[in-house]
């Protein structure tokens, strides 16, 4: 061992001691004849002292001997803030060239540096914290899973291109000319097969992929939290999980959360929230106000299916040029909306609308109470089809809840979406998709609509489906999966998955559901945004230690890349790449 | 919940509850106008008890509720054996059609039934009890890692094609045509990476790949116990992960292994046991006799290198026609022998030999004493090349273990090898190979040889690498790495790797050690094996629960599979195959 102690664990009890270091000069600076230099390593910072320059750079790699003593000026701030250590020997076990940036909190390296010399970038404190942090929550889940008889059983990542999602990667097999393997975008049939297979409870810390057109702060690999249950109904999981997380909460963050944490239907959520993943942190919900404005000859309203208002609280005083500001805002094609009607509640009683002409103050007031104002607020309102409009008025929340300050990274809001519908109707399309995955069982009381072939019966069929959510963010989801080999074959029809796609794509499943499975029910958690989320960021990249960039590419290591001819041949492939 | 408790809990003091129970129907048998069922679930089986004949067949999916009763004749072989449960009420969750195999401890099905109906056969109590091992290791190296301040960090599956060892699996990247990913070979690159952003302590359990011509008991994935550290030597590498074995015994097996573990030198285990992996359950040790049979006129062994022998204990009665046989299976091209020189050793103390024509019997004698035979045994005598002959000795040896019953595997055996040589010469393309593997660093006491130009001294130089060996099998090795980017460079030097073909394949690793490398080192153990041998079996299959057939294929989901045209076209892709 080149060290006695690490740079994280000496104090004033250590006075006296006479201690060898390792780890990198964080830096180095001359005061008085004497160098002071701060040692790092990923327990912490020691200060170093010496008489006689050692010549060191920042970021070498140095061991020292020397004797702790007490500072002179402490350092409160620093846990070895109290002592310092002076320097009898030096050994320098590796130089390094000056990093191309800095490696402090907050480096001065943009992004494009950083990802490149990305194994720099994981010296800075916040990412060992990131990391760190991913790592402890890991732990937590395998502990709780592990005292809840789940067993962690590994499945394959070389499988079979499967349809309905996103594309798969797939892997030309050199052993099997023609043909692919597949990597898994999610475990989903295997984990059910394990419940036929009778493992009882399952889980999986399991990476997936998924080739997509990658958007934002996604990866094409990323990591799952992946569940199964035997035996149980939608109250077991949700009980299961909600005491998972609040073990995390607690032992990774010291964080009491909600008991028990809210449930809330879909329908609700999009009515109250415009969204499916609400932030709850915050009220400012939606209000339908269609009843109070719809018939007094404004032609907006009166031609739309649904007009809904929010409250922002405090905003009245909001100027003119605020308020077209916000109107050009929702008008981007991000959000879509036709326009903005506003409402100001003015602290003196009085109101002030953008649609004065057509409405009493009367009129306009009952609309601002029916949206939750109350004097000093300014109500936004917007109309058009109901879903979508609620939807907009959604997004205007989340972006007005930003602007008030009302979304703190370090308050906790988890809260259970249920009875989402089974199925979604795509008019592109002409065909229903399956809402979460075309394993989800309809709710048992709404069968009877399941097995119609009316498309407003279909609609109204709801799953035994849940998501877990987190300050607007969806954590998770899963669902009470089909256990019957009939209902997973009518499951198909209404997707319009012919048989023989049906059997080609997962005729396993549907032949290993014919010999005893059992009822089963399970969910999947995204274990990256999980991370972030528990870290109080927003995004994932910072708690991958080896993240792609938005074209999936791995800078440091220059991949994806080209292969050489031999390679190509012995797979049989052949590039149609014009050069 | 569909039950209140398991069909493995209830014992006597159960006895008047009224309990639900859901399982699978183990069998059910009529007895004297009374049926009795054997419900089985992950945890155990209960028998149940009627007086009328439900009709439910061999693995059915049922639920029933019913009395807890005493157990006329009871069953001590079974936990639950002191009870049955009286049914008052049968509920047939799913039907199940007749399994095409028994699902027993010993099932009636051959291997390729079973592969393809695997979630049947892992219904099968061996199996559940494979994947329960798997899982209360995984759970041991996990808290006995985390407790030594491991950090479990997961490092990317999309990386990037590698030389070195086998055949890279491929990903086509259609974001980037043209060019591909690479499925990692195993995460060296990284863990090492992961040192230089100082993360100190690093381990992952994780996939690796390899598309490798499968030969028996190999899997293209695979499962790695993957670890580095920072700032240690050799030695504490190993005493850290002779804890963590000493740990995973002691609490999944309740065996107490040898404390320290023994340590070989890879010299010693050549020459002792013709193997880098050595049985040590028992002795049968080789002991090399050329100086005492050479020169008396026998021009096998007066025209051989080594001539060497091992003592089988009590085989002195084998007949000619044992020895025939044995003298054809050294024969064997999986062996390679020439031949086989044999003494009886009988127990009057005479000797009988295949040569006695070219030696006196006190020759013969002490030849068979020098063996370490004693009165009744057999001395095998081999000659040839030295390594090849000690190997063939070593092959023998294990034959000669198995066949005296020397090989319980319910015997737990561990041995270190250490002192590698660094360097392997291939006589057939004249160049060295990385026994290890080339990011190993030369033992510092042999670093002169290292830099030297002559093929005697770089064959010298010894690392500071180590296997771990169980039993016969190394289940494990690693090394002290190169921390220096002139070493490294040195080592590719020495591995004839061009500096173009260094910088393309290792760019970003020789680049990251110029900023800073800590000293480091670390090791893998192959998790799949670790398991097999924990539970005393010698093939991996039944310790994974999906693994793949000798051609690479998944039979249960006909994986490999050819994808169709739009994706080949979206990946840039056209096949050579020949229809």
């Amino acid at each position: 061992m080149y060290r006695t102690n690490t740079c994280g664990e000496l104090r004033l009890a250590d006075a006296g001691k006479k201690v060898t270091l390792a780890g990198w000069v964080q830096k180095a600076r001359k005061l008085g004849g004497m160098t002071f230099i701060d040692l790092r390593d990923r327990y912490g910072i020691t200060q170093l002292v010496t008489e006689d320059d050692p010549g060191v750079g920042r970021e070498w790699v140095i061991q020292i001997t020397g004797e702790v003593v007490e500072r002179q000026s402490k350092n409160p701030k620093m846990p070895t803030g109290d002592i310092e250590v002076k320097i009898e020997k030096v050994n320098v076990l590796n130089k390094a060239q000056t990093p191309p940036f800095t490696i402090e909190e907050n480096s001065d390296g943009g992004e494009d540096l950083r990802a490149k010399y990305r194994y720099l970038d994981l010296r800075r404190a916040p990412l060992q914290r990131a990391l760190a942090l991913r790592h402890r929550l890991a732990q937590e889940i395998r502990t709780y899973l592990d005292q809840q008889g789940f067993m962690e059983i590994e499945t394959p990542y070389l499988i079979k291109s499967t349809p309905e999602g996103a594309r798969d990667f797939v892997v030309p097999s050199r052993m099997n000319p023609g043909t692919f393997y597949a990597l898994p975008q999610s475990p989903q049939t295997f984990k059910q097969l394990l419940m036929v297979a009778g493992y009882d409870r399952y889980f999986q810390i399991v990476r997936c992929f998924r080739d997509e057109d990658l958007r934002a702060d996604r990866q094409p690999e990323f990591t799952q939290i992946d569940c199964e249950m035997s035996f149980v109904e939608q109250e077991d999981v949700l009980n299961t999980f909600e005491g998972m997380m609040r073990q995390m909460f607690k032992n990774a963050l010291g964080v009491e959360i909600a008991n028990p944490i809210p449930r809330m239907s879909w329908y609700d959520a999009m009515d109250k929230y415009g969204s499916d993943k609400p932030d709850i942190r915050f009220g400012m919900e939606i209000h339908e106000v269609s009843e109070l404005v719809k018939g007094c000859g404004f032609s907006v309203f009166d031609g739309s299916e649904y007009i809904g208002a929010i409250a922002a609280t405090g905003c009245a005083e909001y100027t003119r040029k605020q308020i077209d500001e916000l109107t050009e805002w929702v008008k981007r094609p991000q959000v879509g909306a036709k326009g903005l009607v506003y409402i100001k509640y003015n602290s003196d009683g009085s109101v002030k609308s953008s649609v004065d002409k057509f409405y009493t103050p009367e009129q306009v007031k009952a609309v601002a109470e029916a949206a939750g104002a109350k004097e000093g607020d300014l109500v936004l309102i917007m109309c058009g089809p109901k879903r979508k409009t609620q939807t907009q008025l959604g997004v205007l929340r989340i972006e007005m809840g930003n602007r008030l300050g009302y979304r703190d990274p370090s308050v906790f809001a988890p809260l259970w979406i249920v009875d989402f519908p089974l199925l979604e109707w795509s008019e592109e399309d002409q065909r229903f998709y399956a809402m979460h995955h075309p394993f989800t069982a309809p709710k048992p009381e709404h069968e009877q609509w399941f097995y119609s072939d009316r498309k407003e019966d279909l609609e109204r069929v709801c799953a035994n489906a849940y998501d877990f959510v987190l300050n607007g963010t969806e954590l998770g989801g899963g669902s009470i999966r089909i256990h019957e080999a009939q209902m997973q074959s009518r499951m198909f029809d209404v997707l319009g998955i012919s048989k023989e796609d049906a059997e080609y794509k997962f005729g396993f499943i549907i032949n290993a559901f014919k010999f005893g499975a059992p009822p089963h029910g399970g969910l999947a958690f995204g274990f990256d945004r999980v991370c972030a989320l528990f870290g109080g960021q927003e995004t994932i990249r910072d708690y991958i230690a080896f993240p792609k960039n938005n074209q999936g590419r791995d800078v440091m290591i220059d991949s994806p890349s080209k292969i050489d001819q031999v390679q190509m041949d012995e797979l049989f492939l052949a590039s149609t790449v014009k050069e």
